[in-house]
């Protein structure tokens, strides 16, 4: 425990003058009783060093009270505890809860942003939200219709409040913000309707625009140094955002960024990564498509990149690069490293260096995966860090209007938004995936602002040959690249996970279960189900001492859209409606939170 | 526990044919295992025999598992569970799930009826409704479009269904359905809306209509016999229905049946009670209005009423009679008789011989009650068995346009629809009450097909010079007329209690706590917060030998409907919206079933 403690410190503690900004935020994410933003910490660790619930007693776990939202469809993120204040928030319309945890959870205040609900139809993936952030006094909410608002934790009395995009245009929110020292970290969505991404800095004071950062377009807007940003070593380059488009491409070229940021104090870098190139016809837009699908390092401060690693150049499935980027200290090849940890859509676990970006591992962490035969890791070569596409998957070899069929994975990936936990103890990785295949047809598409700009028919079905279920919970080694176990579950794990020092792992279930697992054996101790399909991550936190376990249920995301939206043409929702049908006979719309606790 | 089973078996053996053709059913409500209908059983008693759970160890309930019905707004009523299916319904628009109790509660099959959104508007308190009925492999849902559906209980097809009222005259329902022999018994909602009540019975085979009784009009409508017919012991006489009311007001003249209904085998009666006569404003409707506000004993096979009980004559204040009639068989008086207890919106509990019709006691079971001194029990007096009404309260006698203040209790009453429980080891009645006061200002309203008819003006509050709260729960003496023991609440209590065998008593809150009192004593044993108010039933089964309470939260109905429809003008919701404003510091919106069980 000693270790785990001092690893993290050394993550969180040595630093610089923005950490004295934030000397607030940066206490109760060392706090274990409390839950301050979304990933837990800013390694993403998703780990607590709360043990109190553990793999002897888990077994025993109750619930200790639940809150309906008030809105249903799916529920992403989690709450927060701040305090002795839970911060509960909602899908659509985005309403946050602060709910009193000294007073039987009453509602201490409600706000309810007032948002044009046109904003609905031009969210690609359900009405979710990745929910609220702490920091100064302060919870900040990002609005579907991309609104950012700074509310008073204790009154929810509105602080400011800055747009960041225009839905008419197809931008839209569904990530959470990170709160780093003085400033606030705001993506963008909207890859399926050509919206190029930005990642954009505003001051935590009065939110006024610090910088944004472009994932494709001139230098200035991508904020590179041709000379010092480097990928896999080399430097950029001039016009690295440009050159590898036709035309103005990139100017509708996606590379949206709603996933998860990650921050490291000692390197002062946030780290995320880039969605979809713009069509999903790969046919329309030749070239690698840079910025597009690409792991981010740059400077808090500044927003200058100080490395990219483009993992899928040239995407032809939708591989969305955003998934979390998890940061550890660990051995590797007999070395003390400061690694990045990211379990990509396009089905590879990859392991690199976060201060250099150096790639040192890149491995499927599903076995299904059938688009690549790997990645190219040799350094000499001209193809050093390209997967190598296996032609019968290809859909840009195939050809427009030619249906490749057993792709794997789907373009939901191995793993989608469902962030995966780490525990320093095991030095394992907790990843909920998806086991999905898919057909994927594309055809040319004409660009409107506002409206969708996909390009493809997709069909998605359960890995064949396989257990025939939909997805897997699965330990992975990001050191040798082995899966250590895996859970076999018949829906993909859309939940996020939890690891604590407790032994145990916790994640739910599309049908509504809530699991823990051994987290050495993969041994399951407990399962409820709660009221409906869960999509959100598990959180912990301790009230009065005692430590409480917190999930929210409601069914919904790209997996759950079918349910959520009221489709049932299997093409619909992108292919995920007819491949996630059977999800009707185990759960319905819901909106809940369910906290457990051991008994008294 | 010998002599309660007797008694039970008197009440529900005893009988004629139609009891042949309705075995199944009969062998279910005589077994605690199931819960086949709303009522538990037809004596409305809301009692079971099952005793695992019970005083000494209901403090370790634990949730066992959630389901989300994926609707929101006010759940009334209950899941019923027959053999291993569990039957769940919603709110508007009527969802009926079937979960199968031997596999996780998996959806067998789900039901969602096709209804004109127009209907919302024309329910008057809340897109309610009170929950199916099961008889002869059949599961009867009884929509808010007033539609009746006879479902496969198997397969959820449609075995038949018919219309029972036009929501665009004002006529919808909330009511569940009370199955008997080979009909099926079926209300109407609407005194809002000047809708002339009605009770329907209706052919379980096909559908067809066997017959129907209206609250008042012509004797051959309310299926009355001038001299056999009864009212305290007197023949109702010749034009009953119309003679106290002026010209063809009685044609649009309330007095709905959105109530519960109770059936004696031996009699071969049906019990039940009419609401409010219409308009609210009682200027415009001088005299009795009869058969407003009356409980009746019909006879199941003609419709035939025997006897009539007519409680408040004439009423200023809507304190429709609809309540649940309970039926047992007493002491009193040194005598054993088939009694029939009933809690009237008005603030009396009332004590009836049930086979003669014999108005034996009526005792406020509130002592905030103040817009009567009593009932004159005098059978020789000319005012036998009317209410003295204090003039101060009178809203007829301070007249039109005149805001008679301080009236207690509010127009919802001591209490409203949610049904009271009895156990036969106390010999005491558990009821959920409302502890609120009004204002009330009446005024001249014209009549239009499927617009309000209202004509008042209502204000709300917590019962003045009391402990604060808006409610009580109480255990009640239905021979003695006293109140034994009274739990203060915050809010109404609006959930419909259970009596169990255990020596305790379940019922919810408007909060959304769960509670369990020692049936003896009133003290409280056990608490759990759900996630949204409760205005659902409580009820029981087991499963594998196992002993479960459930019940559904969905904060609603008229206490909650500013919760429900989103109102904020203190007067809208008829009042309710203002005094049950602070509601929304302890909930949301919901509609989740929560099932508990005591630890393995
Ligand atoms: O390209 C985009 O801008 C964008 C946005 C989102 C989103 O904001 O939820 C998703 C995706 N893409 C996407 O590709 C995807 O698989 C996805 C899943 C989900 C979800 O919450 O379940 N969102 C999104
Ligand atoms: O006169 C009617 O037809 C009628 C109908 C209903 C209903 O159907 O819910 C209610 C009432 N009246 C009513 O007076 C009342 O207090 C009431 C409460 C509720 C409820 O479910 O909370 N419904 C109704």
């Amino acid at each position: 425990m000693k270790r785990i403690l001092a690893l993290s410190s050394v993550l969180l503690a040595g630093s610089t003058s923005m950490v004295l900004a934030n000397d607030d935020l940066m206490e109760r994410i060392d706090d274990p009783n409390q839950w301050a933003i979304q990933t837990g910490d800013y390694a993403n660790q998703r780990y607590s060093t709360l043990d109190e619930i553990n793999a002897d007693n888990v077994g025993d776990l109750q619930v200790a009270w639940t809150f309906s939202t008030g809105v249903l469809r799916g529920h992403e993120g989690s709450p927060l505890v701040v305090d002795n204040v839970m911060y509960v928030h909602t899908p659509f319309p985005n309403i946050v809860y602060a709910l009193d945890l000294a007073d039987e959870g009453k509602i201490l205040w409600r706000y309810e942003p007032k948002q044009d609900p046109n904003v609905i139809p031009v969210m690609c993936c359900d009405t979710v939200n990745r929910g609220v952030a702490y920091a100064d006094g302060k919870i900040f909410l990002h609005q579907a219709d991309t609104t950012v608002v700074a509310l008073n934790a204790e009154t929810g009395a509105v602080e400011w409040s800055v747009v960041n995009g225009d839905p008419a245009a197809g931008e839209t929110n569904t990530a959470t913000v990170l709160p780093v020292g003085d400033k606030v970290m705001v993506g963008i969505s909207g890859g399926e309707f050509g919206v190029r991404g930005h990642l954009t800095a505003y001051s935590i004071a009065d939110g006024s625009q610090v910088w944004r950062a472009y994932s494709m377009g001139p230098d200035s807007d991508i904020l590179v140094d041709p000379e010092t940003t480097t990928h896999l070593g080399e430097p950029v380059g001039e016009n690295s955002g440009t050159n590898t488009w036709e035309g103005d491409q990139w100017k509708i070229g996606g590379g949206t960024t709603w996933g998860w940021y990650s921050y490291d104090p000692e390197e002062n870098l946030v780290y995320y990564g880039t969605g979809n190139p713009s069509t999903w016809n790969p046919a329309q837009r030749p070239g690698d498509n840079r910025w597009s699908m690409t792991i981010m390092a740059r400077d808090i401060d500044t927003g200058m990149a100080k490395w990219f690693y483009q993992m899928t150049p040239h995407d032809e499935w939708d591989f969305d690069g955003v998934n979390e980027m998890i940061l550890t200290d660990q051995e590797i090849g007999g070395q003390e490293r400061k690694l990045l940890t990211h379990f990509d859509r396009n089905g590879l676990g990859y392991t690199l260096d976060r201060v250099t970006g150096e790639l040192l591992l890149a491995e499927k962490y599903d076995p299904a995966v059938n688009w690549t035969t790997g990645v190219d890791m040799d350094p000499a070569s001209e193809d050093y860090g390209r997967p190598t596409v296996v032609a019968e998957y290809s859909t840009e070899q195939n050809g427009e209007d030619v249906n490749s069929t057993g792709i794997c994975p789907a373009a939901l990936g191995s793993k989608d938004q469902q962030p995966a936990a780490y525990s320093p103890e095991t030095e394992l990785f907790y990843v909920p995936t998806n086991h999905v295949c898919m057909d994927y047809e594309p055809f040319r598409v004409s660009y409107t602002a506002g409206q969708p700009y996909v390009g493809a028919t997709l069909a998605m079905y359960p890995a064949p040959e396989s257990h025939g279920g939909m997805g897997n919970f699965i330990a992975w080694n990001n050191i040798t690249g082995e899966i250590e176990w895996s859970i076999p579950e018949q829906f993909s794990v859309w939940s996020g996970a939890l690891a604590t020092a407790g032994d145990i792992v916790f994640y739910g279930t599309l049908e509504g279960y809530l699991k823990a697992i051994d987290a050495q054996t993969g041994e399951e101790l407990y399962k409820f189900k709660t009221p409906s399909g869960i999509i959100g991550n598990v959180m912990t936190y301790t009230q009065e001492g005692k430590q409480y376990i917190a999930i929210l249920s409601g069914v919904g995301g790209w997996a759950g859209i079918g349910l959520a939206a009221g489709l049932t043409n299997p093409n619909d929702g992108l292919g995920a409606v007819g491949g996630y049908a059977a999800l009707s006979d185990y759960t319905s719309l819901g909106g809940q939170l369910t906290v457990f606790a051991l008994p008294d």
